[in-house]
């Protein structure tokens, strides 16, 4: 016989409708996959009125979440309310009353994770947070549990649908970004405002979480470097499937060596920018607004989790298994040895941006006249940046881009050199650059 | 403070001394994430004089393997012999003693699994076998307990490095199979009698155990439908290309609903066959010696897992993650759910070949005069399968190729067709025919 699991759940909106059809109507297939009877107890949304496209029995709702997470018939506490107001308030109350906790909400774990993991090994209880990266993909527990005789030594991440639907219509049909994002819209893979999305913050918020995770070390989510794909033009794309390259947003988290002022001379780099990735690399197949994360451990070598990474249906999933997780014992157990947001863990040094080494994708509007190309190049080889590829095009126009391929460079001496190209007087506009993910 | 877990190994080779390696060398780190002080504490091969990659102290070493299993000072049995008879014999042995037992044996598992999982459920002891399947990748504990929210639709694997790397080899580089098996053996891919991996069986294997798990019912191994990759030549690789496909080894499991004599009316399919991926099909990107395998869920949908399916220190991560599993008490949790090879569990009916319906590549040779393509149509056609395309290239031989690719059929019909068409005088030898799952 299944035991009985009751839920109290916060915020009826796109995901919470989904957990309840889950719950409703998962019936004997998931009591039986998982032996727990799960029970939606008590339902809080600020809106009870409104029709919704799954029967929550009326009588169980109120619009009083804290009374939710304090209720004796409450097994565990399911946070779907977003933001980082009402929900941190709730999470916090649900855990001073020994409730574990079960959310998606990443922003408010990225930037109040101490305090709420702080809480929460004080009342002896769990947080579970599968649902707020890759969405259904199992890619938390992957990097917790299966991947825990590793030691990870980077990991790389398409995690925003949103951008990475926008970056395949571009590149598919050749669309601007403005028009790819009304798309986006219009299929409700995009928000209304889709700033997060767009401008990186979402992913640097997951990055958040899966550093955390991946290198044991306590993240400050404000010293990430964060670039959206907002100045991502088509051409762009154009010229980088010209090179054998696909344009990506990326999360990126890597091991550095070496070059660290602490003791032990590790540190790690962590960043969230547009980045050209081989046509055969395997995110680069990743399109749409599917997610995917690609890990290198020490023993595993690379590993990848793909799925969709956001939406009513695959969040709910992660949510559910972590509820099951938590019923069957198994998060108590995981959860009192994750050195997440915690004080005592080593802290890594979080990398400057100056610091780090990578290939650039140029592009120099310039007039089309001769000497010009000399003078980049000449530009670049005194920073110690040399150049791997050029594409430069006849158009007939005035001025002509320069599309120019590095090597291996500083981020620091890339960028002064960068400055010198732009103070040039035959340099008609700023220029833009994308930085390379690949082997040289 | 760590607690210490003791590890009794059976078998110190590949993986065996992989699991060695990461035990003696984890130290703190591992300990810091796990929350445990593993120790090698009895090791038993058959030669225990050998020298090996990792120093294991030799007073730990035994020849009698059964003493191991049954040893006071152990807490868990590791179980790396292989093969169905010793191997057998000692994970029974171990599980009648009380010991939970991790092992990386699929055929085992795949063929005496009804009578471990028995004797495990018997015994009050897990059997973990995460390594069995994908090597590395968390691919079984993300399918059992990641997922547990879904039922699953269908998967499909490419469960065996070797065979995907002779493909890929016969695809990049226009090779026989012969030369790309001897290329894979020696890069230690392949075993000096490939058959295991070139003939499906090793896939079979794997795909018993996924099926189990993903569909929670008894699989019949000997009823899985088998067909490797020996008789795939290099030109059908050419022409697939040509039509937009690449040939992959699959594994495949499917939901099939309604056509099955029972009262719900519910099946599956379970076949390993070469198959014909669309060129941008998530599996048509995992190349060389990678494993990758893609499920649908209902609610999740779809969802892949990638890396490396075999190799000492892959296969080892998983054996680890799984020893850590066992000491945190979580496999202890989730063993007590599994239906798996579970006499109570309720079974499928495994759908014979002859009902299964797919899209079929066909080669036909053929003497190059009038009406053949219209006799080859019309045998097709009387059997209610279509033509979706045709390749038919002049060579100025006196036979030719003709390639068809069809539309959805029954597979029976299918077959009937092409034993008519191979009835005709001007089919100069037997038609070759690679299943396709593609969308129409």
């Amino acid at each position: 016989m299944a035991k009985r699991w009751r839920i109290g759940l916060l915020g009826l909106g796109t995901v919470g409708q989904g957990v309840a059809k889950l719950v409703l109507d998962g019936g004997d297939g998931l009591a039986a996959r998982s032996g727990f009877q799960l029970e939606l107890a008590r339902v809080a949304d600020i809106d009870i009125d409104r029709p919704r496209d799954v029967a929550v029995d009326r009588s169980l709702m109120t619009t009083d979440a804290l009374s939710v997470c304090t209720a004796a018939d409450i097994d565990v506490v399911v946070e779907l309310i977003g933001g980082k107001t009402a929900a941190r308030e709730c999470v916090l109350a649900a855990l001073a009353a020994g409730k574990p906790v079960v959310t998606a909400n990443k922003a408010l774990l990225a930037e109040h994770g101490l305090e709420i993991f702080r809480a929460a090994q004080d009342a002896g209880v769990s947080v579970s947070f599968e649902a707020s990266t890759g969405g259904g993909i199992p890619l938390l527990s992957s990097v917790r549990d299966g991947l825990v005789a590793n030691e990870i030594r980077e990991l790389h991440g398409i995690v925003n649908g949103t951008a990475n639907y926008v970056l395949t219509r571009m590149l598919a049909d050749e669309m601007p970004l403005d028009e790819a994002v009304k798309q986006a819209q219009q299929l409700g893979y995009a928000e209304a405002d889709p700033t997060f999305d767009i401008e990186g913050i979402d992913s640097a918020h997951k990055l958040t979480l899966l550093a955390e995770l991946a290198f044991h070390t306590p993240v400050d989510f404000h010293a990430i470097y964060v670039e959206g794909i907002s100045r991502i033009r088509p051409a762009d794309i154009r010229y980088a499937q010209q090179l054998g390259y696909v344009i990506k947003l990326l999360a990126i988290a890597k091991q550095v060596r070496g070059n660290a002022p602490d003791g032990n001379g590790n540190g790690i780099e962590l960043r969230v920018h547009p980045t050209l990735l081989r046509h055969d690399h395997p995110l680069a197949a990743v399109r749409d607004n599917f997610n995917a994360v690609l890990l290198v451990g020490d023993a595993v070598g690379p590993v990848m989790f793909y799925g969709q990474g956001a939406g009513r249906m695959p969040t709910a999933s992660a949510i559910v298994a972590d509820i099951i997780d938590v019923a069957r014992g198994s998060a108590a157990q995981t959860f009192k040895q994750l050195t997440f947001f915690h004080e005592g863990s080593r802290a890594l040094r979080q990398a400057p941006m100056d610091e780090i080494t990578t290939r650039y994708f140029v592009r120099v509007t310039c007039e089309d006249k001769a000497g010009v190309l000399g003078r980049v190049a000449t530009h670049l080889g005194e920073q110690g940046v040399s150049v791997a590829s050029i594409i430069q095009k006849e158009f007939g126009a005035p001025t002509v881009p320069l599309i120019i391929l590095t090597h291996t460079a500083v981020e620091k001496n890339f960028r002064a050199a960068l400055a010198r190209i732009d103070a040039e007087p035959f340099v008609t506009e700023p220029s833009a650059f994308i930085r390379v993910e690949a082997e040289e």
